[in-house]
């Protein structure tokens, strides 16, 4: 699994009875792909997948392995909050076809770092397919130690990180410890210090944002390979005032509800679903925050009207 | 929904093979059954709900429904990260035959407190049970607010709450703020603070070292309700000492694991269950955590031996 | 020193010029010693210590040793960042004739358990006065864990602990500890929760709020000296109601400015004091909160008119 | 006060008796202007600031003003818990002849935004001199968040910005936010995170390590305003790993001892200071921890032998 490059976290239309929309979910896989992205992550976070239950996450990835057909990697979340549950959900992901699992810390109960190298493990007997750890201590509450992530590593329990903590600098040290590693792989999670990132030596960017504007994150990726830094950072501060359509529901609704509502609105004002709604209970963008996001796409000429 | 008193959280048997221990469980049900329990809360955090699939969890309401055949109130937990997935646990214990539900706030998913009171809008829309508000923050990471158990209860959305918080004084708060509504049930998730929650106004309490000394708690809590506070502190103070059986793993193992490990282990040396192992990745207690916790039983006089 | 009861932390009336107001200040001690005090905490955080250089600290300990004459034990907050500054100001208290030291941890800097020891280790070994550990985390961010208090006793280090951390449950496990140890004394700084912290083990409580209703809190201490708990929660309650004044101010200024303003604005609004402000950068209440302040004071019997 | 570049917080040597050693303070000053240094940083977090009292802090501005005699702008923490200290510190710093102040919020009292603005405007008021705001929520526990900093910009009241908040993607922000007002001044606080600052805005940084290496840092900012990242990025690699003489005293001390104790350590095994020692109760580095310093420096390539 020698993933790169940019592998967006795949947000879920849903129809008004909330189910999976599937002609929008292949709209919106269409879209990803011709804006270049080098791999796709289905059922992530931005996804709602805490919210779906295993026939919707059965459906998700059903539709996205035929849709993108082997043209990229994809990555599958099995996102639940222990062990046993998680290998349900990755012998699932097996059975439809992806290329690789991306696990967390269990959550709800408290874990220790020994205890998770030890849920790492059994996932990776359960089911022989590549492992990306994901350090999401937001969402987990617990954190990914880097002496925690040196024993997957050693043991061969994971092939790579996608580190969605925000802590840059914890990051960078993470980075020059692989350095002698090349098969490992590192992805930030961040959509606005892609740039840096992939300075210090991250090998891709996995950016929510990326479901609006992934041929602005292929070309700031692209430039960041040919060492074009000043090229980059133009870039990457046009995808940070783009970021701005993530922000518009707070302090409304909850983070979550505001930044994957705020993906879904510009996808429905982008033409390519129908709703922008989202699971029980987050509750949607409304009418002033959805103009909002209308100017700030036409501001930075995703949109030619408003 | 007029609960009060004891009703501890129900620890969960298992086979070697990780599945539900029924004799087992039905065993722990009568002990506490024989302890004069007021109510008994099955899949609470203690039962390792969160580890069990919806199967396992239909299997432990029916186990316990049967058992119990109407001596005391049953409340089951229906905890999973987020609206929908609550709402399918609580059509299953509807089913089962309980009587009334305990409902965390969502959890991995960061969720706004006029979020939290949609979702159980919704939970309450969907199933006609009485509603025990859960606020365990230490799990969810989100705290029920003063103003959100307002709402909640003024708009007839709950009818109680487990206080698993540990903010005492909030609680004391909360009682006085409920004194005039005296059909809402105040319980605290403390093991260790019962005399003084019962002395400000709890309705009762929920505790995990129940599980091994049930006739305590109830002897604490008939003390209380004599004001024979000198006692209630007594016998509070040799259950804080029992405690410790809870301790013994860290920081070996979570916290999780300990306490819930500590349990599991004084029910198997007590000859209520044959195995105190945990759902993965919780590490069960080692040879020497168990003398440990053998000791403290002597020491506490719940076994003659030791 | 064996404190008990009530020993209230002794706000500081300034003049306008920010100065401290020696006649005010002479007139809020004997309104607490007519209220029947057992002792006066000068210097404590609701004195504003913070705020002051040394020469205002002398002062207040001069004034106060003179006024109270030895009727109740006094206590100085020796309150700044580091081990020798703080020293400095214990040698300026022991020169004024005070009974005994109030000592934090360091703060600004982040400082071990072990160094937190070796700090009190060097307070000890420079002046020889009774020492009184202030657990308030709030402030100094730092834990006093048990552990480390537990050293603290062992090495003769401290005398008493004043427990602001909020932290009932480990204030109960601390009190079981020192059982065997009847000359530490143990107060919580908690205004709300000390009808509960006398019934498990505290020797008394340093109350904010005794400021304003020091007679309110003696007669608390009184009830729960002959075991009347049904007495000393029935006062509780009403001065969690009167507490009230010190919420008024938040969100518009800091808790801190909102708490210690509300008690001066109650004793100008008593007569006591002439001015109501603070230090910079601390906000006093504004018109509207202080009429709030005085329906409060008048609600719960204090004020005659409004 | 158009300050760039690297500017050190120059540690502060002491004599046994725990007093400024002025020989070697002005050793130290000497290696960071051979080193290339475009400013330095007295009194900071690394000097021991809040260790010192008043005298402590006038001795070592003279010495610094009469060393470096208006080779390189000098900037003089004013750091203490409230306004009015840091104002008797700020005169104190104008009178030795400093041509700005590095200003925090305050601490120990819990402080709203609003209030740290009033804060800032107090000291400006007072003290005609530029001012640096400090951001360091480690030691003070609160941020200085964006929209305070807007305001204290907007309002005159500060002219740079001291970042040691450890979050990357914040400061980025603030760098957009600041890049029409070029006069406005970005310092990262980081010693790992250099080249990256530089990229994204910063005009510079205020690296501990930089007592020890300043020509390193010097080479790396120089590689920076070059645009040659691959060589700022190097450079930055060697660097982080000379950081490890940060590192050894954690856990047995503090992080604070650990980090300025080590570069204490470096200092003295390079010859300019003859102790290593730091104010009570920070414990020095021990002989184990010093020989690993040693290794450190050595593997580095600033000292010949070990």
């Amino acid at each position: 699994m020698q993933l790169h490059g940019i592998i967006p976290p795949v947000v879920t239309p849903l129809t008004p009875d909330f189910q999976v929309d599937e002609p929008a979910l292949r709209r919106v896989l269409r879209h990803l792909l011709d804006g270049g992205v080098h791999g796709l992550f289905l059922l992530g976070s931005s996804s709602e997948v805490v919210f779906m239950d295993a026939p919707q996450r059965r459906e998700v990835l059903r539709i996205a392995v035929d849709e993108v057909a082997g043209r990229v990697p994809l990555l599958a979340g099995v996102i639940d909050p222990t062990t046993d549950r998680v290998i349900a959900h990755a012998r699932d992901a097996q059975a439809a076809g992806v290329d690789g699992l991306v696990v967390t810390a269990p959550f709800y109960t408290r874990t220790s770092q020994a205890e998770i190298v030890e849920h790492f493990r059994a996932v990776r007997q359960a089911v022989p397919l590549p492992i990306m750890a994901y350090d999401i201590p937001v969402c987990v509450h617990v954190k990914l130690e880097r002496a925690t992530l040196r024993q997957l590593r050693a043991q061969g329990l994971i092939e790579g990180l996608k580190d969605s903590s925000g802590d840059d600098t914890n990051f960078r040290l993470l980075a020059l410890e692989c350095q002698g590693d090349p098969d490992f792989r590192l992805f930030t999670g961040s959509e606005l210090m892609v740039d840096t990132a992939l300075m210090i030596g991250a090998h891709g960017c996995v950016p929510g944002l990326g479901n609006v504007d992934p041929a602005g994150y292929v070309a700031l990726y692209d430039a960041a390979r040919r060492e074009d830094w000043r090229e980059a950072r133009h870039i990457q501060e046009r995808l940070i005032r783009l970021f701005a359509i993530a922000l518009q529901g707070t302090p409304r609704t909850s983070p979550n509800a505001s930044g994957v509502g705020g993906f879904k609105t510009a996808l429905r004002l982008l033409g390519l679903i129908p709703q922008h709604h989202m699971h029980r209970p987050n509750a949607p963008l409304n009418a002033d925050e959805t103009r909002r996001v209308e100017a700030i796409l036409a501001a930075e000429g995703l949109l030619a009207h408003a």
